[in-house]
């Protein structure tokens, strides 16, 4: 037999679409603090029906829900908004229903426009409708409903077309055709993941001062490094983020350019974390120990400077993990402890946690409280190594309980993994991710990687946060290009991405040399303390500050998916602007770092808000060549010694 | 307190994406028969881990899963593929689970090329490894595993790179990490869905011989359009379309040029179905009745010809039903039935069928059997009028059970109805559909909206049948153009879409008088007999027979979704090519029919299978105009009066 499944005595409106969501729902979509949230419901139903549809909205700390009602655009498309005034999780879903009475009021109307005969019986019709609605309206609307068709039953064609008529109809409506879509979630994160410039730099590397304490000099601790906090505030950062700042191990402890074992005094990575003084919870005595870490909090925040710090999950042979818990790492037959490695390279400085140990519920447990620890010492943001090489599952549960706490934290994602493991990451609860910007360095590479990010649906969850270098990374462009390339990269970073990062020290100075063997700085400071010039007169510290500002007083670079490119007839030639409101930015930038550029450079100003058909001003935010533009093309010429990049503000 | 949900002590890969599917799984993909129907799954695990993935395919009806292996193409897709040589619905799934054999292996591979001092002890890892799937594994794979490990726990190396043993143990893997997809649905639709052209006319202004059969002349009979059947079937067509053949009603009869009452003799749209006569199971006495419509289809299938027929689920007030079931339609106020209506239009000569009413199961159960009735009397083609205004429920139910009997019914759905729309009726069955290609005329249009059509996901499931005029439709652009855009146009339905109709006399007879208020004929077909010169020397006929023979003979012009716009420096040419196997068409087409147009065809010879750096051949299918090409830029001339079109072979 065939299965007849009846539809009741009405017609439901069918949802064939529901938006924004990420993979079916499956995860929430992201926004910003602060942001407005649309939501956009397909609705269809047989013939000329007319639908009522409404978002319902709770954050998850309510109880309630608010009920917006939701508006016909066009192409069956309904849209509400709410703003997402508070951090954390938002819970959204949507209901419609048939609404007869409008329906038959739009062919009313038609009737009336046309002295149709039918007027006196079908305000009979559509009385009935308005008496349907009496029958479950709450006593107030019941009388107005009541009222309503007493007057259409004696023939007021002006009752039937009155909007509160239709609105009574329609709220008092008896939705036996409703239907409801699931719930899908948003998760709000606080605007620092969108908008924040990053310092990086090693403590250890401050300026140092005998301050009378016993360290292995020269070796900075917190305490000098915190005297370098005024100068990175009044460059203009948000956040400065220290490598690991923990004990570093002394087995196999690494040399200089990463050789296989130290020197007397040469101090190791950061990341080989743990010796008989602490692990992931202490700091390093030639640091200052923890007192000296709180103190440069404490300096930090006076600053309104926020402090990142790192969260590497692996440990050195010495930490005390592996006495404490040696069923917390990975055995080899022979019963030793298994090193990191990714034959043919080895890494016998770390150990690997075996996150799927027996022992796991204990382990995952200090984990997490190891992020504990440090937001209890003031720190909310914070970059984590490698996450791409733990169990997704760890960092599901890891983020969502401690921004249960505090939903106004940091998760800076390290993962330079493939692209469906990176975008995996940034789903289950990161909220800022590195990237591959460093490898994109060409036109059509920085175009098309952006459009990724920011036009397709990985926009609605990935948040980029781009880096010229780190120090595992120093691309051939910098190392070629020199100054020039050096400020291309940055302010490609700095206005490309809202969040961006630097590491600091070396690239302020313009220091490129690479390593013989590797994409990687020579006398990498991951291996060795170095002494910066503070204040080189020639350093980038001016550019960087006034880049900064540039940022700071232009709200179209402090968002992400509002990037849009523009033709130019040259391709070392990148241009695009950012629209917020009625500040729109124009950048232009000279890829090449060898050679003057020139090209014409198209656009529509009508797309952009700009008079078609007279001139505006381009105000030149990097210098002072101020500039009058009319129409859609514009000649452009760039001399990578003079003027790699050019910043303007329309209008 | 928080909620820990661990995994168990392996690490199960993650699913991150699966296609094709269609609004994520709520309606089935469609394909065609012998199609090869690849599936996607985007796995991705945490670190350097292997996956192992396989594909579970089943027919309806069929008991058991065929299971494919699915194989990594690269950025963490997994493919696997297989042959739809089947019609009707199939069910897939993907199972993926973590391969630590491979996983140890790919890292074991790297060892032996660097000498690695752990070999030995590596080897016991991996033995233990095989030992593990050994447990599981049935007494041959059994033995085959634990003499690999023994050859492994004695040194060998060689052993554990053998691909028989990762294949061994991959099978045998005890698959406590395995996850498993929700199972998908692809529908497959007879080749008559995809590649066909249908022919449109009204049998009773076929050529009228008077047999003695007492009709009121001059009106054929269903005999008498069978005498045209060997000529469309020389034509080219595969379909032809009769619109309604059933019994006319009288009351309210329209009148030439859809005038409010018709003159004695006149006689009416036959979509004012039903007459004392009989209703959706009756022929017109005028056409022959049943005996007729059987000789004609009889005639049809001889010829290969497939016969369709209009089911248009409204009638006119003397139709049976009105008598017999009152209850199946809609009353007004005063008890009369409520005719069709779009305010201000009135149609009093049809009768709307109220889907929803009471006794809705017996309306629904007995417009099944309509559709049986013509089934049974060899009807396989449905064009279906205004689906939009019925119950989405009853066409899924309906198409649903039909096509479980004869799943190479092709249903055409004429619905001009908003797009939303549009692309639900055919999620939920119908094969083919009315476009909005009518309206389409300019480069831009048919750019856009082909793109839509084959690119967007809207290609999973909506099949187009393009028709480039109907006896609603007559477009200014058909008025205004005259012979060149009758031929612009045939052209484009039969090039753009392997699926296309025509309503065929008029359009070959390029009889383009437009009624003066509307975008139809004047003298409208629907309200009177016509008779057409079915033998004019100046027909389009003999372009409609090579256009035809073209399609038949070049497999690139019977797919939908391989279509390719190229570039070409003049908005009024249209240039694309299709591509199957090593088949390449292009086609150039002057989109203004008063002048000539030229231009550059830019394309890139590479992606299109041509050779980058030498000659190849252009065969002229609608002339003898052959040329040889080279490169990727060339110029084109069209002369619509001479040629409006030209269409090429490659190669």
């Amino acid at each position: 037999m065939d299965d007849l499944n009846l539809p009741e005595h009405w017609s439901c409106p069918v949802l064939t679409g529901l938006t924004p969501q990420t993979d079916g729902g499956r995860w929430p979509v992201r926004r910003f603090l602060g942001d407005e949230m649309t939501v956009q419901a397909d609705l269809i139903t047989e013939g000329h029906g007319c639908i009522a549809a409404e978002l319902l909205v709770r954050h998850e700390h309510d109880e309630r829900e608010t009920i917006h009602r939701m508006a016909l655009r066009h192409n069956d498309e309904y849209l509400a908004s709410w703003t997402l005034d508070r951090l954390g999780t938002w819970y959204f879903r949507v209901r419609a229903w048939a609404d007869p009475f409008t329906t038959w009021r739009d062919q009313f109307a038609h009737r009336v426009e046309s002295d149709d005969p039918e007027i006196g019986s079908e305000l009979l019709v559509g009385a009935g409708l308005l008496k349907r609605s009496a029958q479950v309206a709450g006593s107030k609307d019941k009388k107005a409903l009541l009222r309503y068709a007493e007057a259409m039953e004696t023939g007021s064609a002006e009752a039937a077309l009155e909007d509160k008529a239709a609105a009574l109809a329609q709220t008092n409506d008896p939705r036996a055709s409703m239907i409801e879509s699931e719930t899908y979630a948003v998760l709000v994160d606080p605007v620092l993941a969108r908008f924040a410039a990053w310092y990086e730099f090693f403590p250890r590397s401050a300026p140092y001062r005998n301050t009378g304490k016993k360290t292995s000099a020269p070796h900075a601790t917190l305490d000098d490094a915190a005297e370098l906090l005024p100068r990175i505030k009044e460059l203009g950062f948000d956040i400065v983020y220290l490598p690991p700042v923990h004990p570093i191990g002394h087995t196999h402890r690494k040399g200089k350019d990463n050789t296989p074992e130290a020197g007397p005094g040469e101090p190791g990575s950061p990341w080989a974390i743990g010796s008989e003084a602490g692990g992931h919870k202490a700091v390093h005595p030639d640091l200052g120990g923890l007192d000296a870490f709180d103190r440069f909090v404490a300096r930090a925040r006076k600053l309104d400077l926020h402090v990142a710090i790192d969260i590497a999950f692996q440990t050195s042979p010495d930490h005390p993990w592996v006495r404490e818990h040696p069923d917390w790492f990975l055995q080899r037959p022979d019963g030793s402890i298994r090193y990191a490695e990714n034959p043919p390279k080895k890494y016998q400085d770390v150990y690997p946690l075996d996150f799927l140990s027996k022992d796991r519920e204990t382990l995952w447990r200090e984990l997490k409280s190891v992020f504990e620890f440090w937001i209890d010492r003031g720190v909310l943001a914070f970059r984590v190594d490698n996450p791409h090489t733990k169990p997704f599952a760890f960092w599901k549960w890891c983020i969502r309980e401690l921004r249960k706490q505090r939903p106004e934290l940091i998760f800076l994602s390290e993962a330079f993994s493939r692209p469906k493991t990176m975008y995996e990451l940034a789903k289950l609860g990161f909220n800022n991710s590195y990237t591959y910007f460093t490898w994109r360095n060409t036109k059509d590479e920085l175009e098309s990687y952006c459009r990724e990010l920011y036009d397709s649906e990985v926009g609605e969850f990935f948040r980029p946060n781009f880096w010229p270098n780190t120090p595992d990374i120093l691309h051939e462009y910098l190392v070629q290009g020199g100054r020039p390339a050096h400020i291309v990269r940055l302010t490609l970073a700095a206005t490309l991405s809202s969040a961006y990062g630097v590491y600091g020290p070396p690239f302020e100075h313009v220091y490129n040399e690479q390593h013989p063997d590797r994409e990687e700085y020579a006398s990498n400071e991951k291996y060795e303390v170095r002494s910066w010039d503070w204040n080189d007169p020639d350093s980038l510290q001016p550019f960087m500050r006034r880049l900064n500002r540039i940022r700071r007083e232009n709200p179209a670079l402090q968002h992400m998916r509002n990037l849009r490119f523009h033709d130019m007839d040259n391709p070392q030639l990148l241009a695009y602007s950012k629209t917020f409101g009625d500040n729109r930015i124009f950048v232009v930038v000279n890829l090449d770092p060898h050679h003057e550029q020139r090209g014409w450079l198209s656009l529509a100003p009508g797309d952009l808000g700009l008079p078609e058909d007279r001139r505006w001003d381009m105000h030149d935010l990097l210098g002072s060549r101020h500039a009058s533009w009319k129409g859609s093309t514009h000649y452009i010429r760039l001399n990578p010694q003079k003027t790699p990049v050019r910043i303007f503000r329309a209008g």
